[in-house]
């Protein structure tokens, strides 16, 4: 990927409110952006990063929801799927529109103790309260101790989430809503056509349950992203059907005799997350697969949901409205078991956005 | 391996019952075959992949189990161990011989909507009905995005099950034995000289508990394949005493700078699988090993068994008898916990046949 | 790293009782000692290592804990962190000071089936019984079977854990706190500045809850490695903030390629450990640090500590000491959950030794 491609890239997520809204971005780096650049051992350009600024409001929902959006009055659960390069910093502008306290924290990224998002840090946002989090990515730098390795850059499907609401652990925000994925990616890693975002979180998918969870749309043949997290009281399994991925960081080998195993179904516990990429209905054509937890009693409870591939030139495969019709009238068994209840009830009353997908015009 | 021992090795794979039924195979693959594009280096090969048919019976079980067989009244628990090469295609006559609807559903290959098994997409049998699925396999290829990255191919350590039976998440089939073991190889994977399928459903280990669980036999020296699967509802991890193994694809280091871990207790949650070879008893000597949950409470309810390790000559070890006599007579803690019920008790009548082992003759 | 800075290291060891004690340990190969050798390929090194004799008291604690330690009345939950390297063997006397049955089972190493400290093969500790247990280690060797791949070495983040108490599986054992860690290193690894071991056992860190959890200190820079342990009943995710690692057996990534995701959060479970090194407030600066259970109820029970990265020389940075004191103040959730209770409360009443780190000197 050279460095116009990636440049040009860059300036189309300005118009993606789902990555980083345009209307609340403060382009801080714009002349000197070196996105395509810098491979690890690219020293010369390893210290040079965007400084991203981002404003988001959490807010109250129906059904006394919670969630983070990138405007007032459009929060969405889960919220908005931040991405950045390693070496970039994001300095996110929390304002909090509620009357408790909350906060922002992320997983994978550098931040110091006042942007850590716990109270154990006194750092959160009071009732109405506006307050700065920065978080700092890095690539990879040379371990020492006298080897070769190296320790690890930022790179990864990481997410961010309350710490602050309700206890010191976040457990209401997040049970709440106030959750949402963060990619932070590797130059030269290879861009997605669409991205979807599944949190599994409690006995819900993106605090939805069957048949209202969530309907990822692709055409065949395009390049998807899935961004899973985990959260919540209960152990999950996260599997889709027809598709698999190299369980490692991008999904993809990284050579032929790189040894990761392929997976199509994945552990997804509280506070985890990963992502891969897949062409969508590849060897298997278009039609409506279904994702969902593959923990029997949970999949029953409605954590399923389905990948629609369309055809490619965008229109319905034969029988995927059928599986829809279906899906939809689904009824779901009151299993008789001794599962924890959730805290509180999934909301369904608001409209999944993110659940359309994010698309890279 | 070369195509002269790859094709001897499939001849003897017809005399192996465990794998694909002699009686019940007919090859297809004619000459033009071109299933497969290309092996990363065995390009000789590569293209070449065969159509496997195969028909498998379900069918009522004693204690109101259900089983897979290859033979009509042949059903176990699990079903039979199915094994094909990237690039194989494998099409299953299931016939259901019950009188409730169920299918047949893979994880890790390609298949069209009609091949899912699932309701969802109304691929089931009723009861009585016949019907074939098609599940097709592939090697790895380039990402594309203009990365050097690979798709990854089909191989791993799969499993099949049902995905119709009292639900559209065959949570009833699952409960009551309708999975097997599916393996995938990559062109140049070594082959065991035995296999062994253990299968952590709910509160079993292929739907027997303690004492009953299977005993898997070898010996020292043996290059032994176990093949682990995850069902139910409960979260498990898979330990085996005195053996370990990589905790990638193949249970082997891919070279010495092959950064991944060693284990031996991994994760076994529902839908889940994974697979390995260890030579029996290197190291350690013969003797009659442990293997369990490690969950405390689940091996203590049952989820325990032994793999033998027979002297070389097939003998048995000083104390082995000994140790399987204790292990017969154990008597289970009732624990007091407030774990759910398992849905359905598991069923201990039958012979757990595939529980003595696939042998490659 | 050089065969003298090698040695030299080991030396330190002899002064460290928290990996193996002075004077418990009678040194078996000094002068053919070749620690410093013998990388994966050196062949002619490969078979040497030496014979490490260690005396190990299992003993009763206050609140009827159990321990083990490397002095009579010196347990301490968790027991002593063992340390060898790939070749090494450890031959382990365990005096049994109390009037249950117990014993001592390895991860990740040889033995054979009278050192397995599974009553299974009658390998436990009488009431006062004193017991030896051989433990062996290897290297990586070649996996033959026409491949180039490698069987994997002893290297690895493991654990031991009695066997015996109680049950044939040891569940009384583990849950009085018989448990700790064992680390078998591969040459050439990195070694740390400090050590911590955080056992999840059931609803505890090391037996303990929060506020009563171990506070990890370490000062900015140095290089840290943290060894978790699952035990018990429970599903948990270990989560540290500010840091992260590769998902592999060092924590580091192995070279620009190497595919390994980086994580912050790992899942836990009975059973399974890992390991990894981080460079403490690396990126982040100096602070309090929460490491918790993700789990959100666990958290909230009191399954959290603090990670406490002191300044480079020692002295505490601003807003720590107000973090541990909002910490030691911290009052927990009675979460309204159907979670299973512990099999036995914690025991709080001793000194979480350990929880202090090990220090190489």
């Amino acid at each position: 990927m050279d460095k116009h491609a990636q440049t040009g890239w860059f300036n189309k997520l300005v118009t993606r409110r789902s990555v980083l809204a345009t209307s609340t971005v403060g382009l801080a780096v714009p002349a000197a952006m070196t996105l395509g650049a810098a491979a690890p051992s690219n020293t010369a350009n390893a210290q040079q990063g965007v400084v991203k600024k981002v404003t988001i409001y959490a807010e109250d929902l129906p059904n006394s929801a919670l969630g983070y959006g990138l405007e007032p009055g459009k929060a969405t659960i889960p919220g908005p799927l931040l991405e950045i390069y390693e070496g970039d910093t994001l300095e996110i502008t929390l304002v909090n529109r509620t009357n408790r306290r909350l906060s922002i924290h992320p997983h994978g990224v550098d931040y110091s103790t006042d942007s850590d998002g716990a109270p154990l840090n006194n750092s959160f946002n009071n009732p109405g309260e506006t307050r700065v989090y920065t978080w700092r990515s890095r690539e990879m730098s040379a371990a020492g101790g006298g080897s070769r390795r190296f320790l690890p850059g930022s790179a990864g499907y990481w997410h961010y989430h309350d710490h602050a609401a309700g206890t010191d652990h976040g457990t209401l925000g997040i049970a709440k809503g106030l959750y949402g994925g963060l990619i932070v990616r590797r130059r030269g890693d290879i861009l997605p056509d669409k991205q979807f975002v599944a949190v599994f979180n409690e006995m819900s998918i993106n605090n939805l349950i069957a048949p209202n969870t969530p309907i990822f749309e692709a055409n065949l043949g395009q390049r998807v992203e899935f961004v899973a997290i985990g959260h919540g009281n209960q152990f999950h399994t996260f599997h889709l059907h027809a598709h698999r991925w190299a369980d490692n960081r991008t999904g993809y080998l990284e050579s032929p005799t790189d040894p990761t195993p392929s997976v199509d179904n994945k552990d997804l516990n509280p506070g985890s997350s990963f992502g891969f990429q897949v062409i969508a209905g590849e060897g298997v054509g278009p039609g409506a697969w279904m994702y969902h937890c593959h923990v029997q009693d949970h999949s029953e409870r409605g954590m399923s949901g389905i990948f629609l591939v369309r055809n490619a030139d965008g229109s319905m495969p034969p029988g995927a409205q059928e599986a829809i019709d279906r899906f939809k009238g689904h009824v779901h068994s009151a299993a008789a078991t001794a599962e924890p209840v959730p805290l509180q009830a999934p909301a369904t009353g608001f409209a999944p956005k993110p659940a359309e997908g994010h698309e890279h015009h």
